[in-house]
């Protein structure tokens, strides 16, 4: 194993000393209908809806309505906003593009590269259900290299989607 | 037409006055990729994440974490968070919720009592490709007697999920 | 605010004045088994009938056996009719097809040109729980440049359904 | 076999001289996209448009909005209609009425029976794909004992949706 590997290793052990892993795999919950003690995560609910603000302030300068998931570690969704005058498609596509950066730990726009006809990966898109997104807009959210979650921003062309994406990959540190 | 058809018609012009149906039909979007006006909706964004947040602090009192979701008048998701530590599974249970209530134009609750075994509409929960739940938690969202959306709620018990859909129902007017 | 954006708001205020949104979302149905008056919508059965009727006159003469799909701006159906002789798997096609035309707010035969392999949205046709239709045949029925609702038509070639939907697009103010 | 088995066999054969079966399964159609003959079946579109439309008549004077569904006797659908203000989840539901009726040869109202908790075939409401709808409203028609299609209305009561299909099965030899 080498010292990058064990790196990693350590660090994501430190991300989630005093949380729980994922939103929604607290370890510790009791019965249904029971009281619960407040949750500590990784990728808490209001440093989602920080983030997905965020990028809406920019759709909005960018003169676009979109559709913003946040999904934790395990590729479960924290939050989505659908803005004004989004897409009716675009929930499926912003949900479904965290949950393919998470599946296969890169960005959408990466697997898209690696799922065009003749390339190595080409037929993924038909596995997993139709859930996975080919095309730019799904970003990993990593805090000191360690994979906390993924935006997936759908709305504009995909391009556009990939700027926004990347926006909140980029600016995911600072909220 | 009746005084009354005539008021209800002027309720629902009045309810639409500077808006535009559901959040997801602009009605007058054009290619993805082009800029976008601002758009105005019965329902906004906004407003669907105040109502959340009001619903998720009186969560918080009650101990529990839930999954709050938001839909439009059309039965499409607006806004759904996950509060930290919430049940993985309540997302598609708190977004069918608002499904179900918009479906049939009842809370969930209603619509249980309707389809317990020996009752009329025992069997309705096995026929709309499992989105429809017939337990509490979904509650239909109006002004002046027009439905506007449907919240639904989901991770404590059903009668607490009932308890805090019927909370954002009575407070939506205010937020 | 700019006089285009208030002449399309009021377009649309006055594209539904009179109505409540799309066919299923009354706004004031109360409990199943009550009365309830008579509702008026942006794109009534009646007219949809109507406009089906004549794409199946056009598909006849053309020797075709089609089923055609017209949904309101939700994407929910309002009716669907395969003519005598239709592919049975032409029924999920039509349907998909204005789903797919409401949900991007585009016709299929545009979606289609994107989502080509190469194209910045391919991989778009394995998202969205197998519902989008990316071939010509789903366009948007408009009324003063306010969408109101999409067609759907299924059973020739790809370029006889879109010459049909749009067919039906073009005659759609008359009916 | 018996005498009584042999007479549904003869009048099914002659229900169909001069027709090919259902409306979707004609045996004769050539390659998509070429010229294809006038077609014709043991429950034409026409029909099966009048049918609904005598239903659609008298839910409006029970105050009704229900969806009304047509298949053939294939359980492939044929027509659907949804009345302005009709319920979302009306759809799935009446042409899951239709194909409930077909597939098992009886009214859903009678599946229903069958199907409570304690009963012989409880359990069947679970098969099949979540397609099998266990209530009023589904109902077989026929012409001199050979089954043509199904009707499936939704929208009413259970005890009103099986009052309009029983309504529509009675008239129909006459339409």
């Amino acid at each position: 194993m080498e010292r990058k590997e064990i790196e990693r290793i350590v660090r994501q052990v430190l991300a989630t000393v005093g949380e729980r892993g994922g939103n929604h795999t607290t370890g510790s919950r009791s019965q249904m209908s029971e009281k619960s003690q407040p949750v500590q995560v990784a990728l808490p609910l209001e440093r989602a809806v920080k983030l997905i603000e965020r990028v809406e302030q920019k759709a909005s300068q960018m003169g676009l309505a979109v559709v913003t998931a946040v999904s934790d570690a395990s590729g479960r969704p924290i939050a989505v906003h659908c803005m004004d005058g989004a897409y009716i498609g675009s929930f499926d596509i912003a949900v479904n593009k965290t949950y393919t950066s998470i599946a296969f730990q890169m960005s959408t726009e990466q697997l898209g590269k690696l799922s065009q006809p003749g390339e190595s990966l080409y037929g993924i898109q038909f596995t997993n259900g139709g859930k996975l997104v080919i095309f730019g807009g799904g970003e990993l959210l990593e805090r000191n290299g360690v994979i906390l979650g993924a935006i997936g921003v759908s709305g504009g062309s995909a391009a556009q989607d990939l700027e926004l994406a990347q926006y909140g990959k980029n600016i995911f540190e600072e909220v």
